[in-house]
């Protein structure tokens, strides 16, 4: 059965704007300052922190919690499972984001393991890297995505059912699933595979959905509609990566609730396939 | 008694292009590159550097040194104080910015010994943070400031006159001390809050007024005077976070002793409240 | 005797958008993020990582290897070692940028054993990061150039003679050498100087033709013409520096062979001098 989610989407948009959630990021180096921005331009509150003797204190303070694994090392590793425990026992939410598993042990390992034990309320990644946590035949090239969406389809749903959580698949059209339901989202533009940081921004702000929308697979495509709708909004002027980048900010900035009912692209399948 | 501080910020400002001051940034990994590109607009040096196997023979070529606990660990700790230590020995100003302080142990503990053991030429924080350093009942929420600036003005006073430093608390009108003289500065636009990593520039800027003007408390107004400006200059034009804090690189570059004049809005007190 | 590049160069640019090489970077914090937008602008697909336990994986799928010293510690050094290793047993040409040798001795003498343990194919640095890996008295002031590229002319010819790599001497004109061959290109902006990570990117840019052009002469030069057109693409209509630092990843994706071939600056010298 097909359902339309533009009014809780455009909801949880207000809500996100009224509550300003405090979002904690434990991210990698590359993006920190663009997924601060991103959080900032929308209407959330970001804090980056990785340190164990601190991660606990603020995870008990924010709405949401991104664990991403990019530029990941030993350090980075402890704080995410310090905060992320403490983020089970609380129930705030949780984000992973998979950045290169699949390229090496160490990401797709330690994506494996802060899987099993944290149970995250989303996991978002490209298709690369989804089929790397499945079937652990991935083969990613680096951190760019190799294979399609479709590609990674069955697995998103396997790994949805095996684990309870959301899957959120990223690409020209974006696949998510709770392992029942499964929603496609269309919206977006080419110009954000050119920019560094796009794929973790789109995490940090299902982050800050899920910090107002208890459902997170709603929460999921709310973030992806929305972050999709900005893409829109900033290549119309923009055709270049640089000022498309900028640009982006002031669209997360611009984007409302009348942009969803008026642009979001999604289907939604309550029933799973 | 009221006294006009614009000659001499428009002074330091030409002293500051013409000096082109090398600035020793052990800051968080958030707002490196902006922070080291504020300055260069500005027409600063900046160097990033922590490890305590250089950060002595840094400090030793800089003309200040700014100590910014965003994004702490226990190696940057150790950093921090290594050049702390040298640039003490060497009076080398140095200006502290406890991003966070309030929100976790490990952030109030720190700022407390290096304001301490370092005694820095200038602290500047928002309320929040500056309020966490005085009595220990900071409460902030995460690293934006949950307290008015006037909330903060006692505590910032105190603070001074008990480690013999300019505090310089920022928010929609800025308010400064050393303990006896006031300065209060009311540049600036609402969109800076909006961009990750103004407060930490902010910062920034002060250690390389610092490096050019020896009375820390002039040195801080100049810094707040300016940046403020420029953040007037930015936003005429650019009415949304992403390109507003791009053209803010540019305004940097473009403020003059002219536009200090002109739109300078500062008001000091020679006698303390 | 004079030869003229421009057709290779404009050759390599193409390949380099059909093969979009992956360009491992070891490198600092405070440029993360704009190398992977540069390299991602220009057409290449970056991966940014440094930990021990993931470098060779990463290393062994990449056309080319990034070491660049800023913000440099001991974990890091670690890892520019392991992915070196790896990228010589794997003939995977490796780039060195020495950011700030000279102004302390841990980034002179990491910079000696990179260059002597790894024989990179090209080092780029200013002229007082190539004078301090020469005669070891450099006197850098920071991590900006305090000397002309003519200075650092001689000792770039005898660090190419000793090491058996190419130096590309990075200023207002950069000198390139092998030891035999010389190039001087003039291409390039005064602005590049106004934003950080210019040299970085530069090294980057620098790796990604490596990856597709087998002459490292040949693949610095073309780097640094490219670059250098990007520059002066980006600065027509953008006469300050926050919105060059944009327009410059807009002229990295804008410009073509075409660029190439009616605006090289470069003069090719085959014998030595």
């Amino acid at each position: 059965m097909q359902v339309d989610w533009r009014d809780e989407i455009a909801g949880a948009l207000d809500q996100l704007r009224e509550k300003r959630p405090l979002v904690h990021n434990i991210t990698n180096y590359v993006v920190m300052n663009s997924t601060a921005n991103a959080l900032l331009a929308l209407g959330a509150s970001p804090v980056m922190a990785h340190a164990v003797e601190e991660v606990e204190e603020l995870v008990a303070l924010s709405g949401a919690l991104v664990l991403n694994i990019g530029t990941l090392s030993g350090p980075w590793i402890a704080g995410m499972f310090r905060a992320g425990r403490r983020a089970c026992d609380l129930g705030i939410p949780i984000v992973l984001d998979p950045v290169g598993a699949g390229a090496t042990r160490l990401r797709t390992d330690t994506s494996r393991r802060l899987l099993e034990e944290l149970h995250p309320s989303v996991l978002r990644g490209n298709a690369s890297e989804i089929l790397a946590l499945g079937a652990g035949e991935g083969g990613a090239r680096g951190v760019d995505a190799a294979h399609t969406v479709d590609q990674a389809r069955q697995t998103a749903i396997q790994l949805a059912r095996a684990h309870g959580i959301v899957v959120a698949v990223t690409g020209a059209e974006d696949f998510l699933t709770d392992g029942q339901r499964t929603a496609r989202v269309a919206n977006g533009h080419a110009l954000m595979a050119r920019v560094t940081g796009t794929g973790c921004a789109a995490s940090a702000i299902t982050a800050a959905f899920c910090a107002v929308e208890r459902d997170p697979l709603k929460a999921a495509a709310a973030a992806l509609v929305v972050f999709g709708l900005a893409g829109e909004i900033a290549a119309s002027g923009a055709p270049r990566p640089g000022t498309f980048g900028i640009r982006l900010f002031d669209a997360l900035d611009e984007v409302t609730a009348e942009h969803v009912h008026e642009g979001a692209r999604i289907k939604v399948e309550e029933a799973a396939e």
